[in-house]
């Protein structure tokens, strides 16, 4: 890798392929590769982010790819963060999922990464963030980020978009219907995919009812709005896209008062993330430099110790603050 | 709540109540209720912890209901601790799927803790991990740890037992194979439950098929073995019970040496863990007091910074060592 600017300045320029490799040295864990990030992040902000979640098999990887072509067709560039936290360990397995949306991989406009494994940054929240940061600041003016929304970090991670995208689709079991109530609460957008399957009026309405009786409202007031969509049959698409402009038109609203705010609490959890494992990658390189750790593993297993203990007064001794 | 000493006592004695009382304050993350924990844990690791983990709707609360009355059967006391990460929002929905096992609510041998939600050691590993000191002082002689392997966190706290059971059924499809495989590595008896379906035989012969493949083994050579069962109806349940006392037997020969090789791990993910959060609890506080969280967004937001950058240059300031 050249010096860090250089890098930065084929991707501000919209290098596909410097892009690429970035990606693939911020896995690696590369530090060049963090530097690129620090002199990236000031220039992304400008994208309008999308996260798409729901459950597994309601069609989330399909309505990315209808969402792609829709907003290609209006000339918007795009860029695809695609998080799949449940395969740690089927590598490949990710990708037979995602193959129809490999139809836009020659296509200049677009950007597509997939996300399996926690990288070097500790957890696939911070990955995926940096991730969007390259897309960001690639010049790209959408980025979907698409999430299966089993696990708190992954509802996290779409939770932290501009525009957020919940998807289900009609029959599903009751213990969803459980999951899709806490997913209610990072919607700001609601879709009942598959709407030509029975039931599909019956769980459109069930969703309004629910937000009606939550009065679930995202920051500043807006009232999630719901949608009912084919995607395989492209159906209903152009009306979702509406919705998420017009929620955007929404967050821009009063001098973007209502965008500063989401991306306050952003901003936060990015902090703070990085935070907490910068420092702790720290202290365990100080840990096994010394030799300490076995001492102090040794110590809790003869009960001269225990880990709680061990882990106080190691941090005591650590922090400049008492 | 007494004084720690006083708990731990009681604790120590065996008794249920103040044990019950004990969890709940950890979950509220009451100092007090830690102290205790650090009293109980010279008095852990007597108990024999069976990891027992697998996709949804394997069977595997009902297995170890089976398990817990097996066990019950021939006298031995069970602490049981299940893990249902996968309803953060669903809240009552896990009780559900357990009120087979609480027919031994009213069993004095048995004492059974559901963990949902992440308390306040910040993670789920280490909240079940806490749970099973406490069992464990309170002179459990086998603990079970159900936890439903869809992510690594998951299937790590399953991995982290004396002896892991991996369920499983017949004719899951191929992306739940896939998955599988991965959770063949932390399995040192893999279950195939509701065996009188199609195509158990089969299943029973790929699982071998695999290991020989991976030549798959624990610590210290233990090949995993393969069992099938139909808890619902209880059958091979005895055969697996007698597996599952074959794998302590292999731990415990040689004055023990495997057993202390897989506990120096446990000690050691447990230790680190509890470090993480420890330090980043300190640093957090610090950040708020300060009022210096928002000065740092602010500079974020405003370009003047990133948050690596910002990260990197706080944990430095805040470190003794450079």
């Amino acid at each position: 890798m050249t010096n860090p600017e250089n890098v930065a300045e084929h991707i501000l320029a919209g290098d596909v392929r410097t892009a690429a490799r970035l990606m693939r040295d911020l896995d690696d864990g590369r530090p060049a590769a963090r530097e690129v990030l620090k002199l990236l992040y000031p220039h992304s902000g400008r994208a309008h982010i999308i996260g798409i979640t729901g459950s597994p098999g309601v069609g989330k990887s399909t309505l990315t790819d209808r969402l792609i072509q829709h907003l290609r067709a209006v000339g918007k560039t795009v860029g695809v963060v695609a998080v799949d936290p449940t395969s740690p360990f089927s590598g490949g397995a990710i990708l037979g999922d995602r193959i129809r949306m490999q139809r836009h991989a020659l296509d200049e406009g677009v950007f597509i990464r997939s996300l399996a494994t926690r990288g070097h940054f500790g957890g696939l929240t911070a990955s995926a963030r940096a991730v969007v940061t390259v897309l960001d600041a690639m010049g790209k003016d959408v980025i979907l980020v698409e999430t299966v929304g089993v696990g708190q970090d992954e509802v996290e991670i779409a939770g932290a978009a501009d525009t957020t995208l919940v998807v289900t689709v009609p029959g599903l079991g009751d213990d969803i219907q459980a999951l899709k109530a806490g997913l209610l609460e990072v919607a700001d957008l609601l879709v009942v995919n598959k709407a030509d399957r029975e039931g599909a009026e019956r769980t459109f309405r069930d969703l309004l009812t629910m937000i009606d009786m939550r009065s679930a409202q995202s920051a500043g007031g807006w009232r999630p709005k719901v949608f009912m969509t084919q995607a395989k049959e492209d159906e209903g698409v152009t009306e979702l896209l509406a919705g998420i402009w017009e929620h955007r038109n929404f967050l821009s609203k009063d001098g973007g008062l209502a965008l500063r705010a989401a991306r306050v609490e952003r901003v936060r959890q990015e902090f703070l993330e990085l935070l907490r494992e910068g420092v702790y990658n720290r202290l365990v390189q100080q840990l096994s430099r010394e030799g300490l750790i076995n001492r102090i593993i040794e110590d809790i297993l003869d009960k001269r110790s225990d880990p709680y203990s061990a882990s106080e007064a190691f941090i005591r001794q650590t922090l400049n603050q008492k």
